[in-house]
């Protein structure tokens, strides 16, 4: 079974690591959000890239869900004394990848060249590819502070802004990177992975192609939601601020047209009834990865419950 | 007496921290080449600025002549373990500088502005002057590799290659840093300090408006050279490579017009008489400085000497 994933940052992060351990670098690849993307300190960062390629390279910090596991903070430190911005923390090992990102799209290389030489170093072998190597930037508007960017209403803000509307700056002239419509268009499966649908999943689906190429295929989803709380992060919020009930039904109501399955908590599923009514067969299990055993244990479910709709289909 | 000093690296910046103990910061200040400044990392590095810097800040590595004193080189490591490039080293702490003020430039802050800042941070209280705010590259071309930026011909290359012509793309347009042709206005002399004169001083006088300021101007310069051989650099491998023999004398020709003193090597003193005949005051001293107190010796003499001309033009 062919499989392609999309993914944000951490939930996406801990389900792709499981798929990966289960299905060989031919059959699996990872598609990221990179509206989350920015400039800081001078540097490119890319959260999500690094987030996806750090937890399948070994490198991540298993407690915060961003950063490098064993991390020092010497650079942090030192541009704090010299009055630098330190509101997004990087760390030493850290700030190699972007040192070495900015240093490679500095001479003109495209983001997915240069993620594919990143993940050489960190022997990442699954192909992951930027959702595209044109600038796209989710710009967040808010109630209170009216346009963020991503990272600052994300980290600088905390989240604690209430949101009116996403903006995907750049994505309607944005093509996808080079490749990943064949990967999608090979695959049997496409997973859309537990991250956040507004500011994670959505910028994927607002450059042209994707939806299309989506349409055509089985696509599950996972809810990032269980009882109608974000695992991590302020998907939750986010629905309520605008207006709509948070739970796993909202999410498969979000993605509804795309969905053939969806994956959601055993303790959603009051929720079944409604998912099934839209014609999304549900699978109702334990979505919560703790450790790397969760994530095979969780991935191995996933995958059976695609294979289980791949029959159906046929 | 107030007093500017032209400069580029090692041997002006000791000159420039000998002066600058025996001057305030209302009577002295320094105006430094940034043509060798490049990209690199995707960080701007302003080399002799930050020589000079480092220097007057009491940071700077005694023995190498550029970066900092008491470096670590984890990111440097770190880089080359990802295959990044190493041919220009940046120790941790001097990644600081190049961080915060690429981050500042990114602010669209001015090269001037960010110097005043990190020289505030640094507690460098003389004013330092980038000799523009505007891009201003120094190219070498060479009999071997054709057109060089200055750091590849520079560091990369560790000067190997025989120079044919020097080229400051975009000097033509540029334009002083705000403020600088104020003080070289109000100042009673200016002081060329012993950097080399092709790669170091011609790029400031090569923007339009400082031969003409420098020309109502008591001008005195100091040799980079001793007995034909420069005391750091390849200053006199390129007099040779342009066909000039180097010497102190040839020194004192190339700022001929612009001169009205000259302080050159005790072991050249064969060379006064020639040097007089162009109507230049010479005085014959020990040039090299060793240690702090070299520095404030020789700065001293230099002072002493450009009161007695002063004396002298009224």
């Amino acid at each position: 079974m062919k499989v392609v994933a999309l993914a944000g940052g951490v939930g996406g992060a801990k389900l792709v690591d499981g798929l990966a351990a289960l299905l060989s670098p031919d059959d699996f690849s990872v598609v990221v959000n990179t509206g989350d993307d920015f400039d800081y300190w001078g540097l490119r960062i890319c959260p999500d890239l690094d987030t996806v390629c750090y937890t399948l390279g070994g490198l991540a910090n298993p407690g915060a869900g961003w950063g490098q596991k064993d991390e020092t903070w010497e650079t942090l430190n030192g541009l704090k004394s010299m009055g630098g911005a330190t509101w997004f923390k990087i760390g030493d090992k850290d700030l190699l990848t972007h040192l070495r990102r900015t240093e490679l799209l500095a001479e003109r290389r495209s983001l997915s060249s240069v993620t594919r030489e990143l993940c050489s170093t960190w022997g990442v072998n699954h192909l992951v590819f930027p959702m595209s190597d044109d600038p796209v930037r989710t710009i967040v508007h808010t109630a209170e502070h009216g346009a963020l960017d991503f990272q600052r209403y994300f980290v600088q803000f905390a989240y604690q802004p209430v949101v009116r509307l996403f903006e995907f700056c750049g994505a309607e002239v944005a093509t996808p990177a080079p490749g990943v419509l064949d990967q999608i268009g090979a695959a049997d499966v496409v997973i859309i992975t537990p991250s956040n649908p507004f500011v994670s999943i959505d910028p994927i689906l607002a450059i042209p192609g994707y939806r299309q190429a989506l349409e055509d295929k089985v696509v599950i989803a996972v809810s990032p939601l269980v009882g109608g709380q974000a695992l991590k992060g302020p998907a939750a919020k986010m629905f309520h601020e605008l207006g709509v009930e948070p739970s796993a039904s909202a999410i498969a109501s979000h993605y509804r047209g795309l969905l053939k399955g969806f994956i959601f908590d055993v303790r959603d599923q009051t929720e079944l009834e409604k998912i099934e009514r839209w014609r999304i067969i549900g699978l109702l299990t334990n979505i919560i990865m703790h450790d790397f055993q969760d994530r095979i244990r969780f991935a191995h479910e996933v995958l059976k419950f695609c294979e289980s709709i791949l029959i159906r289909s046929k």
